[in-house]
């Protein structure tokens, strides 16, 4: 790619909305070369006047909890009113990259044909600095390219969760109807960032259980300091076969955007997220130096088996460890 | 201090749990000076085989919770059946150090007067890395000088619950009687390093509400996935007014350490203790590192301004300041 002329020619197909020049421009974003990357983030700092507007959703849920088809009912349901709906996925074993142990093949594929909607699947695995690392810079693609909603999905098992919850604006946790074991299977910390709890799933002879397990849900809701004091984060039934529950639970996202605004505006907010997300790839960045240092690592295993075994205290390994970082004698040979 | 004969001196004198040499040798530890440090890692160094034998306790709670009368309860029964017991704060505001708004005299008096007792204050809180730092080796000296039961006490509001968690084998947080909002105060997190939750002052008038209190708590607790698969955390009502429920807490301490002893043992416990501090520091010691950086420090400020402004994108602030803390040229110029 020439630069400036394509960047140019990307700049304007995003600004229009086009697919094509929006699936261009986060593989730029997503590159594992440098070069690319950086014309990436040219091209997105020309946007960055243009972001901002959109309704941002977090969706995240056990595997088997139905994400997709849920996603694909409530995108579906936005774009039937005109709304320009982005879904992007986090990790790469989420259901948008096809995760799924029963290889559903109808996976949001009405939803992905809907010339409303964008569905980007996550990026892979491998990719530099964790898989979660170009997210926000996709979902503020998305918000230059005029969608008006951008869900952004996660599995609820990893550490994505919590990245995702300080990039969005309303986080949905999806569980499953039953209440005891479940409820004791709850990922340390997830309840505590939900805006609200959908039981989905909620149809046919579950219906009672699922009453049953939102109840339980509202109850432990009830029990955390709320993430900010204006919202208090509540339980939801719903079920996507049937089509219940998923108007309410966009209802309650646009409730609490009206909560936000009255509360100190959107602007502000976005502001502190795109604080708050250059600060996490600081501390990413940290420590993926940390952890290529061939000083340190030729000496970490070692150092630890000390102190496991009693021969140097904790704070003595630690020294170690740090004065073989710092050395700059240590730097050298490294490279 | 002339080394070694001083440091012959403290081994002998904390191994014979003299009270002097045990001070003289925290302070040491606790030292701003590096080679005053020094000497107390090499000292600790030397203990360490002699380390890991007691039963450690975390207590925390809101400030007003009674955690200093509580532990005066505790501490005093303890030694009164032969005990030896040391009590640490980590804390600057925390009750040991006299951080109550009411001036009590007689914090801890009692128990400091125990000849079976050590109470020793938190370091001050302009202590380099922070308050917590050198919490680690001060209990570690205690048990090196034979101590049978520590007791480390936070006030329950910051960061150092987590830490002081990673360090004991038991967690013990103190609330209030009363429900409601008193449940919504809870701080995100605490509950969930929680072995057991005492609701003290449970006595007079507060005795029904507390044990409503109890029972509400008990169900929260029922919510969360416990923190080792064999020990169901469990709410407690008591009152150092009283003396009631003080043996409780203390046969649930005793319970809780039949089931770790069987869940994989001690030796292995106090072994992932020690990695798991020294971790802790190398991460702090990083942070110390980066925000030392001149260059770094220089451009912050400036560069979270333009990332605010939306003129830079998070990614290239963050690779702005990555940059420059990795760049050696910057690095010289900050010499």
């Amino acid at each position: 790619m020439r630069p400036p002329d394509d960047l140019d020619q990307l700049f304007e197909g995003v600004r229009a909305c086009d697919r094509v020049s929006l699936g261009r421009a986060i593989t730029l974003i997503e590159s594992g070369r440098d070069d690319r990357r950086e014309l990436g983030q040219e091209l997105l700092a020309r946007l960055l006047p243009r972001t901002g507007g959109a309704i941002r959703v977090g969706i995240t849920g056990v595997p088997g909890v139905g994400k997709s088809t849920f996603i694909e009912a409530l995108g579906t349901r936005l774009c039937a009113v005109g709304k320009r709906v982005a879904v992007l996925a986090v990790d790469p074993s989420s259901s948008l990259s096809g995760g799924s142990i029963l290889g559903d093949k109808s996976r949001m594929e009405r939803l992905a044909l809907d010339p409303l909607a964008f569905v980007r699947p996550s990026p892979s695995a491998n990719h530099l600095g964790g898989v979660a690392t170009r997210t926000h810079e996709t979902l503020l693609l998305c918000e230059a390219a005029g969608h008006d909603v951008v869900l952004v999905e996660t599995v609820g098992v990893g550490q994505s969760e919590t990245r995702v919850s300080e990039m969005v604006d309303f986080f949905l946790v999806l569980m499953l109807p039953g209440g005891g074991d479940e409820l004791q299977g709850i990922k340390k910390g997830l309840v505590e960032l939900a805006d609200a709890i959908l039981v989905h799933k909620a149809d046919g002879a579950a219906l009672e259980q699922a009453r049953a397990t939102a109840g339980e849900y509202g109850a432990a809701l009830g029990y955390l300091r709320p993430k900010n004091g204006s919202w208090k984060p509540r339980a939801l039934l719903g079920s996507s076969l049937d089509g219940t529950g998923i108007e309410e639970v966009w209802e309650t996202v646009l409730e609490h955007r009206e909560v936000l605004e009255r509360a100190g505006g959107l602007a502000a907010l976005r502001q502190e997220q795109r604080l708050a997300w250059m600060d996490r790839l600081i501390q990413e960045g940290l420590q993926r130096l940390f952890a290529a240092h061939v000083g340190v690592s030729n000496s970490l295993e070692e150092t630890r088996g000390k102190v496991k075994a009693g021969i140097l205290t904790p704070a003595q390994g630690a020294s170690a460890i740090l004065g073989l970082y710092t050395d700059p004698a240590q730097e050298r040979e490294a490279r």
